[in-house]
């Protein structure tokens, strides 16, 4: 039985990428991804069929892979990140689901062996590089309205406030959606203070990594793009500035049990 | 400056420890862990000085960490899974903000060069296993009250519901803390139907690794133990059974883009 990995390379230096998913990538034949990715795995695509499909085929990339895993070939399905969040594993879930239901013609599919292998998100390393953000109760929403309704989207937004959860949002703002991000802004000022921290990582774990600590209050959507996770505190989440490092962390309530 | 690394190596199989946490593992003289942890590290641990403290010494191993490191050795501190999700980080920084308040008599501790460095938590070990389930919008709650008060638990979860998030529960039982998982099942109850996936992964990415697709009215707290991710599917959530093999998914709405 072919092999379909599904994969994400972590958030950025390949030194994050676990061994384990290194050697899936090198036991795989045939690579599909977005472009880019397979172009930060550098010579881990040596010898490999790269089958790179631009943003916006996702679809596309998923069935690619199930056909090229059901014609007997051993396939890697990639992304950045971890694949499972926000991203392309659920798709190819949904495509096995459809031929389930009767809505594919590729009985095949349901042959290949599939693995699903975790890897670090955005979230995590803006956290790490910025201290310790998701200490406590967080949630990670997608502000790109393309596949969900926007009163979903901002009805997760409010809910969440509710929730006094650190929030990470994906794919924040793009070349053509600007406002989401502002809106997601006012709804949470109703219930967190403007004075809120707010990570704003880009081009996290790699040498040219950015990573700046500003407030709820001074949040544009021109301060962000595409590349940036945005990282929201909770009303508990502090700021604090170590000998000139900024660090920001949300504390679990260890305080109780310190004397003063 | 003598560096202290706060790291987490991964849901279980060292395989899916980074190299770059591995290296400052190994980079490091002195380990202060819960034995556990320690023990799981195995050759790793040569040649260096064990500081492992039990389970409810979370305090005393981010003060020992931070003390060592400031008396000039390089040391890590070190959980499983991400030690900035619910675990060990965010104290180190709760300690060094308290230092800055004149709360506590270490100045050396804010000479300390400190780096987090992220992991692959439980629930994205769960989600791979078994699928796709943090696909779409998801948040992560710790079920214990022993530092945050069960009303502002409670509010989370309830919270969590209305935002029809993908729910990962961390800490959901303990020994003595039995009730708070079957009270937060009945508060998703009341807004997502019996036949809601969840998902128990016990043992993640291990040789014993466990994982269970249940309902959420069939979830109970005799299924769970402290080491047990239990992971709520959303209303949009998907189990599927594809040539025996389960799987859950929650789609991202692509099903608008496909042609049936």
């Amino acid at each position: 039985m072919s092999k379909l990995f599904v994969l994400g390379t972590g958030p950025g230096d390949l030194d994050f990428l676990a061994p384990k998913t290194r050697a899936a990538i090198e036991a795989s034949d045939e690579l599909v991804a977005y472009g880019l990715y397979l172009d930060l795995l550098g010579d881990l695509c040596n010898g490999k069929t790269r089958h790179d499909r631009p943003l916006g085929a996702e679809i596309e990339r998923a069935r690619l892979a199930l056909d090229l895993a059901a014609a007997g070939k051993n396939t890697a399905l990639i992304s950045s990140g971890d694949i499972g969040i926000f991203a392309m594993a659920t798709l190819v879930f949904e495509l096995l689901d459809r031929q389930l239901q009767g809505l594919e013609d590729h009985p095949e599919w349901l042959d290949v062996d599939i693995e699903v292998m975790p890897g670090i998100s955005a979230m995590q390393a803006a956290a790490a590089s910025s201290g310790a953000a998701l200490g406590h109760d967080f949630c990670a929403i997608s502000l790109s309205d393309l596949l969900t309704p926007w009163e979903v989207i901002e009805q997760r937004i409010t809910a969440a406030a509710g929730a006094d959860f650190v929030i990470s949002f994906y794919n924040p703002v793009s070349l053509k959606r600007r406002w989401q991000l502002e809106k997601a802004r006012d709804i949470l000022l109703e219930s967190r203070p403007a004075s809120t921290p707010v990570i704003l990582g880009r081009n996290l774990t790699r040498d040219e990594e950015n990573i700046r600590v500003i407030t709820l209050g001074e949040l544009t959507a021109d301060q962000v793009d595409m590349l940036t996770l945005v990282q929201v505190g909770s009303s508990q989440t502090r700021h604090i500035n170590v000998g000139g490092r900024e660090w920001v962390y949300t504390p679990r309530g260890y305080q109780k049990k310190m004397v003063n």
